[in-house]
C-alpha cells in the first residue's frame, strides 16, 4: 500500500506571548521534521493569523537545527503574535474562506494554533469550515496563556514561568522593604497580570514560607475590594511585622465591577489616567494611614521573563508543542494537548489530547477554596497545586552578560495568491 | 614584644539596599575572622547606625560558617539597612559623642560602614570626632550604592547587578513589544531608578546589540527632556521599525528641574499623584501620538534581583568587605576600598583604598561624552565602560523552585549603657 504524499504545515502564534511559548514553537518543528513522510514543508504565520489572512507566511523549512533549537531558551514571539479575533462564521465568513484559500494555495494540511481561549475557538472553527468546504485539514491547538485559565488542562504553559518570576520579585522585594523599613518604605505595593483570574496574583503567595513573611495581602480578582478590612490589614501587618507587601491583580475590582484601575486618577488637564492598579492602592494607603510607601508594576517583564522561567514550564511547553504533531499525524483533529497532574509530591503529569470544544471560550479562575477566609493568601491547597509548576530553573544561554536569546527573520515563502486581503 | 589585645569590630549597612550589599558584609565578616589576634567579637548594627545609636546590636560571633556563607547570595540587608542622615558635628554633637559612647561600651576599635556618599560622610565624621574625644577608632568606608554614583571608584558594588537586571529586562521587554506590535502595544516604557545619575537607565541601552534594536530611547536625568525632539523620535522609531521601548530614569527633569514624576498627575479628589515617570510618559505618547501603550515600573525588584546578579558584581562587594578589613588591619583609617580598571577587554580590576574625604558628598554622573549626540542614547565608550560589570552569572542556590535566601534574625547583643537614646 502506497501512503498518501506529505502535505505542508502551518504554525501560528496568537495573543499575548510569553518566556516558553517559542518552546512550544520548537517542540512542533522539531517534532515534524522527525515524520518527513507525512509532513512536507514547515510554515509559520508572520505575526500570526494576521500573516495568514495576507499570505505572509515564514518558511522554515531550510532553517539550522541550531536556530530552531535555539527558539526553546528564547522569549516571546519569535515569528511575531497578533491580538486578532476572527469574529464569528455567521459575522465574516471571509476570513474564515480566505484562511482556507491560504492554506489550499500551500496545500497546508496541518494547522498548529498556538493560543488561549479564544485561539482554540478559532481553531475550531477553521477546522469546522474546512470539514464544510471539503478541504482536508487536520488543526490542533497548542495551549498558552501566561493567565492559567484555560479548562481541561492542569496548567497552562507560559504560566510557571510567570509564577516563578513573580514569587521570586515577591520574595525579593520583600526582603527589600523588610530591611528598611524602621526608617523608610513600609508599604510595598506589585502590581501583577491577569485581568479576569488571579493565578499570577496566587503564585506571590509563594514566596511568604514562614508566618509573617511577604505577601501579606494578596488582591485576587475573584473578589470584591473592599477599603476598610483592607486598609485594617495593612495596619495591622505595619503594627506587627514592621511593614506591609501586597501583591495586586490588573484585574482587582470593586464590588460593583469596575478595576480599580479605573479609580479615577486624572492628568494635569483632567484627562482619566490609563493604567496601574499598584498606585491607586499605594495612594489609598498613604491617603488613609500616612505610611511611605513604593510601588512596582511588572507589566511585560514578567512574561517575557526567560531569564528565570520555570524548567517545568520549558518541558511542558515544548512536550504540548511534540504532542501536538503527534497527534496530528495519527490522525486525531480538532484536539489540544493539556497537561494532566498524575502527582503533587513528587510532582509527575503527562500530557493527552481534550477536544477544542471543551477549550473555546471557557475560563478558569481560581476557585474559593484556593483562597483563604479572609481573602488576602493562599491556602495550603493553592500551594500544593502551584509549588509543582515553578520548580527547576532553564537557564538561557548567556554571552558578555546577556542572555544568548535567537532574533529571528526568517524567509518569506513566496505568495501564491493573487488577490491582497486587508484586515 | 607583645601584640595588643583585640578589639572588637562593628558593621552597619546604610541607605536603600542592593542584591549585593550582603555579599559585602560576608566578605568583612569571613575576613575579620581570619584575624581573631586583631578582631575579637563582631557586631553589626539592628537597622543600621539607628541600631548603633539605640545601643540595638547583632552579636555575630558566635554564627556558622554557613549562615555568614550564605549572606553572599542573600540580597537586601541582611541585618537591616537605615536611611538616616546625621545632621552636621556642629547640629547635632550629641548623634555622634552617643556613636562614641556606644563605641566605648563595646569597645569597637573598628567600624565598618556599608553605604553611598551620605555614609562615606559619616563616617569621616566619626573617624574625626573619635580622635577628637581621645578613642581610638579605625573607621573605614564600604562602598555600596546602586546608582554608580561614587568618586574615586570605577564603579559602585550593586551597580552591575542592577545593571544587568535593567539590560536584560530591557531585551526581553524588547522582544515582547516587537513580536506584538503589529497588531497590539507599539511603545513599551520601562520606569529605572537613578533619581540624580542616569547609570542605571544607561544600562538598558546594553539590550542594543545591532541597529534598530530596542531600546530606542534612554531618557536620562542628566539631559532636560524636551517634549518635541521626544515625541518626533519615538514617531520615527514605530515608523522605522513598527514600535519603540523607552527606558526612562525616575529622575528624568524638564529643563526648569521639576522631575516629569511630578508632571501634574491628580487623583480623583484633585490631590497630586505621587510617583510614576514611566505612566507620565507614557500618556504624554498617547495624547499626542494615540500609540497603544505599556509601561513597568521596576522600582524595589531591579535592586533587589539577586536571582540575576552580575557575577563580577558579587566578587567586587565581597572584595571591597574583604579589602576594608585588610586596611584596617593594616592601621589605615578614614580610607574606602576602591574598584580600579585596569583594562575593559579583558576586563581586569583591583581594589585600592582612597580617603573618604575625596569621597564623601560627591556624585558621580554619567559624561556626555557617554551620552549620544541626540541625547537618547549610550555612545561604543559607555557600552566599554559598563559591559565588563553586568559580566557573567552568579546564580544562588534553590529550593523548591524558589531561592534559598538567609532570612537572618541574629542574637542582640546584651546592653551595656543605661540611658536610652531617642532618634
Amino acid at each position: 500500500m502506497k501512503s498518501a504524499p506529505p502535505r505542508n504545515a502551518l504554525y501560528a502564534q496568537s495573543g499575548g506571548v510569553s518566556a516558553v511559548i517559542n518552546a512550544s514553537a520548537c517542540g512542533v518543528i522539531e517534532t515534524a521534521r522527525k515524520h518527513r513522510r507525512q509532513i512536507g514543508r514547515m510554515y509559520a504565520g508572520r505575526d500570526g493569523i494576521v500573516g495568514v489572512l495576507t499570505e505572509n507566511l515564514i518558511d522554515l523549512t531550510g532553517e539550522s537545527a541550531a536556530t530552531i533549537r535555539a527558539l526553546r531558551h528564547t522569549p516571546a514571539g519569535a515569528f511575531g503574535s497578533a491580538r486578532f479575533k476572527l469574529k464569528s462564521l455567521e459575522q465574516n465568513r471571509t476570513e474564515y474562506e480566505r484562511l482556507i484559500e491560504v492554506f489550499r494555495a500551500h496545500d497546508i494540511g496541518y494547522f498548529f494554533y498556538n493560543g488561549g481561549n479564544d485561539s482554540m475557538d478559532t481553531a475550531l472553527k477553521i477546522s469546522q469550515l474546512g470539514q464544510a468546504m471539503g478541504y482536508p485539514l487536520t488543526c490542533i491547538g497548542v495551549p498558552k496563556t501566561v493567565d492559567n485559565d484555560l479548562p481541561l488542562t492542569d496548567c497552562c504553559p507560559g504560566f510557571g514561568s510567570v509564577a516563578k518570576y513573580v514569587a521570586i520579585s515577591t520574595l525579593e522585594g520583600g526582603l527589600d522593604v523588610a530591611s528598611m523599613a524602621r526608617t523608610s518604605t513600609k508599604v510595598f505595593v506589585l502590581e501583577v497580570m491577569g485581568r479576569h483570574a488571579g493565578w499570577i496574583a496566587a503564585a506571590g503567595g509563594l514566596a511568604g514560607q514562614r508566618p509573617g513573611d511577604a505577601p501579606h495581602i494578596i488582591l485576587f480578582p475573584e473578589l470584591p475590594f473592599e477599603e476598610a478590612p483592607f486598609l485594617a490589614r495593612v495596619k495591622q501587618c505595619v503594627t506587627d511585622y514592621g511593614y506591609c507587601v501586597i501583591v495586586v491583580s490588573e484585574g482587582a475590582r470593586f464590588a460593583d465591577g469596575r478595576f480599580l484601575a479605573e479609580a479615577g486618577t486624572k492628568d494635569a488637564f483632567g484627562h482619566a489616567q490609563l493604567g496601574g492598579v499598584a498606585p491607586v492602592v499605594a495612594n489609598l494607603v498613604r491617603q488613609h494611614l500616612g505610611y511611605k510607601f513604593h510601588w512596582a508594576v511588572a507589566d511585560y517583564l514578567q512574561r517575557a521573563a526567560r531569564h528565570i522561567s520555570s524548567k517545568v514550564d520549558v518541558e511542558q511547553a515544548y512536550a504540548v508543542g511534540k504532542a501536538a504533531v503527534e497527534y496530528a499525524i495519527a490522525g486525531q483533529n480538532a484536539v489540544m494537548p493539556a497537561i494532566q497532574r498524575l502527582s503533587s509530591k513528587p510532582y509527575r503529569w503527562k500530557v493527552r489530547p481534550v477536544p477544542l470544544a471543551g477549550v473555546a471560550n471557557i475560563e478558569k479562575k481560581v476557585p474559593r477554596s484556593f483562597i483563604t477566609a479572609d481573602g488576602f493568601g493562599i491556602t495550603p491547597a493553592c500551594r500544593r497545586y502551584l509549588l509543582p509548576l515553578i520548580g527547576g530553573e532553564a537557564y538561557p544561554p548567556y554571552q558578555a552578560g546577556l542572555p544568548s536569546y535567537l532574533r529571528f527573520r526568517g524567509k518569506t515563502a513566496k505568495r501564491r495568491l493573487k488577490a491582497d486581503f486587508s484586515l
